[in-house]
């Protein structure tokens, strides 16, 4: 059965408020797991709420905290979340850094103690929106093995980086791991096996296994590359927020932890630089028509995927797995 | 013929010197191709050499320019390059931000109008060495296809990241091309072949021809994610120095054209962050004592077979190509 977005929108903020979340951190939050769903990524959608949820009842999250931000330098500002929902103290961080980003081009907040942030992309574009180069990186429990290794080491480190260009802002949000560990959830909530390649079991062997997978670790994407640079997430994130390393992060799966992990958002004015988000765009449009490796699939840039999948589902409504979603209506009823 | 580092340095500081490049200059740019040769790393290393001589003799490279940079807000400085020798304005433009940082946290350059700068890491570990985090990412000539597509679109957009960890700095230096255009001339000079999935020929096919790929394009790294990394940071460079973009750009591999590609240069005072150095150091040997994969081979950390190349190479002496070595020899004679 498929429902209608602003249905789910409206259930998710309800049980977020019945939880003592203010409105609008409620109606924060619902968004941004919606258009997780909206885009076809599942595994930052709705698939969180339950877990959320009860790390509110628990006072693991706090629904009202905005993070308190202290400006270390003119630039750098210095974030205890507070225990606050991750897009509640993102978001607070951006606006609170958007006046000191026109006065010096470039500015960096570095958050600890937020709960999880969830879909990057989200960030990313709402900064790429109003004219703000945006980088986003946050860490998480180790969940990644390291290029020549098969042990669980790093989080899965994602980046995004939005970047004003026309109409359409430039969107990439990528894991360094080969795939989320909340696919893998997804994966084995719908009793699907995994491609051979995307993770190793408990004792470090290939497995095709979601559940074996999730005692296990994921691979890191583009091998000694991919390996690279989410090491560099993890230290960079580190070094800034004063956050746990991989193997000692907790919080951003369970309801027990408080979330030790960090995020780093970096914002650039964009009209401090000299280049033409005309010629962006035109570019853009100039890859889209290069010749494809194969005819029938033309040559895409990040996020155009997502812009179709988002109208799609728009039109279509949102199919949750069924357990997922009786999960929610019984929670609704509660 | 192996030959000693400090004999091929003095060669390339001479060679440069006698094109009136100034001595620090002319010292800096050789440190940087020597520290490539050494690095085990001999497409970024003096093979180089004879094309930036030849770029000086045209007046494309300027030896004496250091960059012009206009500071547009507190924390970005935009370079004019003015010609100069890329690693030359690269350490002129870092110098110029290191007070800047210490006062606002973090500071960027956005340079156009510089010559290649060559392997980036350099920059990153001068940065780190210092207590800085260095970012610093640069463009191309279109080499390498779009995920999906065929035909050379983007640059090879190389990114460094030094984190200050500890006696030995964390340094990755990647190019999101699964190998560098410099690795695939390396290969044609030495007429090996190339492996299968590095490069497309002109017609779009797949190749085992260093010298087909070097007339057709190069794959991304790491399928859709290294296209996604690759091109954000063809728009990040474009978009800040408002240098060409890939189809546009020359000047890094002729001495026919101006060089017109970018580099952006991030710098952040790891001293306003609240991590701990030792804290970094400790889970980077963590990582490297993890179980391997081959048990021959023991997890690495980005940086490490550098170092270990170094220390050989500097025992062992430098082997250049033979044409390269009488190449030199003959322009030393001249």
């Amino acid at each position: 059965m498929n429902l209608a977005p602003e249905r789910l929108r409206g259930m998710a903020s309800a049980l977020l408020e019945a939880r003592n979340v203010p409105s609008a951190h409620a109606r924060l939050q619902a968004d941004l797991l919606l258009e997780a769903e909206l885009r076809g990524l599942p595994s930052h959608g709705l698939q969180r709420l339950p877990l959320i949820l009860s790390r509110l009842d628990k006072g693991l999250a706090d629904g009202q905290a905005r993070g308190s931000g202290t400006w270390r330098r003119r630039s750098f500002l210095s974030v205890d979340g507070e225990r606050g929902l991750g897009p509640v103290v993102l978001m607070h961080a951006l606006e609170a850094m958007r006046p000191i980003v026109c006065e010096t081009g470039i500015a960096i907040a570095a958050i600890r103690n937020a709960n999880h942030i969830g879909m990057l992309a989200y960030y990313a574009e709402a900064a790429a929106k109003s004219g703000l180069i945006g980088i986003i990186m946050s860490t998480s429990e180790a969940l990644v093995y390291p290029f020549g290794g098969t042990q669980a080491m790093l989080g899965t480190n994602p980046v995004a980086i939005g970047v004003p260009s026309g109409d359409q802002p430039f969107v990439l949000d990528l894991a360094t791991s080969i795939v989320s560990m909340g696919k893998i959830n997804h994966h084995a909530m719908r009793g699907m096996p995994i491609p051979l390649g995307w993770a190793v079991d408990a004792e470090g062997r290939p497995t095709t296994d979601a559940n074996a997978a999730r005692t296990g670790a994921i691979a890191p994407f583009g091998g000694a590359k991919g390996y690279g640079l989410g090491l560099a997430i993890e230290l960079l994130v580190s070094a800034l927020t004063g956050s746990d390393l991989a193997p000692d992060v907790r919080g951003t799966l369970d309801d027990i932890h408080a979330a030790n992990k960090g995020d780093l958002l970096i914002l650039i004015d964009a009209a401090a630089g000299d280049g033409s988000v005309r010629s962006l765009a035109s570019y853009l449009d100039h890859l889209r028509g290069s010749h494809p490796s194969d005819p029938a699939s033309p040559v895409a840039v990040p996020g155009d995927g997502a812009r179709q999948r988002r109208a799609a589902t728009e039109r279509s409504g949102i199919e949750l797995p069924q357990p997922l979603l009786e999960h929610l209506l019984a929670l609704e009823a509660a």
